[in-house]
């Protein structure tokens, strides 16, 4: 299946000059989301997850139904305030300032091993505070997944430790 | 199973008095997980449900698994700014002031038959957005479905022409 044909290209979103890639058409197809999902899921599958974790909130329209195709958790990654319970902070840069992720304490137990999921890697930002979140609460990022790569970001340099599996890729 | 169980009770969060039910604990235990998606999917599976709509960001953690678990898609109403192509707003009341839901314009098709989800049905603002949302858009809501449902703030009152399925209630 070419899930570029169910990705819509935005221009000139959320400013000029990007090309902003719109996975909602292909979530709202019902045979491609599966699709989607399960080549994931396929990745995933040798590699002895323990647990998926994925940032809000498009982490969450990947992960959690990948966690539900493997049969294992899902652990939010949601900005500050959004927790009840104690949690770990991270400090990320964004293009302008700062922003700050959150998990449960003990939502991972040491040893764990732990597939990321979001929707985009771009300049990888987002993935590295929160492997860095996972690994300082002891656990151990056994793979990592997006529904798309921004090649030309470089994303996956910052993340070269790690086996990363994109649906499609853009260049 | 006694979903209930894996729901943590937060005293005094948001603010004071309040006991929050936090379902994180019951999305991190992949089997319950699992079983509380299938039996959301399990009420929807003879409603002949084209889509399922979720508001973000909790309801895409009971939203997008129920989606596949069904093998059709999922539409995401988000707050303002976060859909990057035509989108219908709707205004709703919170405790203090007002906010706004959007949903892709080309989501839903007139004629489609809607499954909502969301974790919470308190007192059934956000529901009552989307539903507005779906049928301007021509949609049929055919079912909606919660992971918790308080009883004693009457939101299933607001709902009452539509079917409703709660996997836990809190009186």
């Amino acid at each position: 299946m070419d899930f570029k044909e169910y990705i819509t290209i935005v221009p000139d979103y959320p400013k000029e000059g990007i090309r902003f890639k719109d996975i909602t058409t292909l979530m709202e197809n019902g045979a491609a989301y599966k699709k989607a999902i399960d080549e994931m899921a396929n990745f995933a599958k040798d590699k002895q997850i323990d647990v998926v974790v994925g940032p809000e909130a498009r982490g969450f329209v990947v992960g959690c139904p990948i966690s539900y195709a493997l049969e294992i958790g899902f652990v939010p990654v949601r900005k500050a305030g959004k927790l009840p319970r104690e949690v770990l902070k991270v400090e990320y840069g964004l293009e302008y300032g700062k922003d700050v992720l959150t998990i449960h304490k003990d939502a991972i137990k040491p040893g764990q091993r732990v597939l990321i999921a979001d929707d985009l890697l771009a300049t990888g930002g987002t993935i590295e505070a929160t492997v860095k979140m996972v690994e300082e609460l002891g656990g151990i990022v056994a793979g990592i997944v997006f529904m798309i790569e921004l090649d030309y970001l470089d994303g996956r340099q910052k993340l070269s430790k790690y086996e990363i599996f994109s649906l499609t890729q853009y260049s």
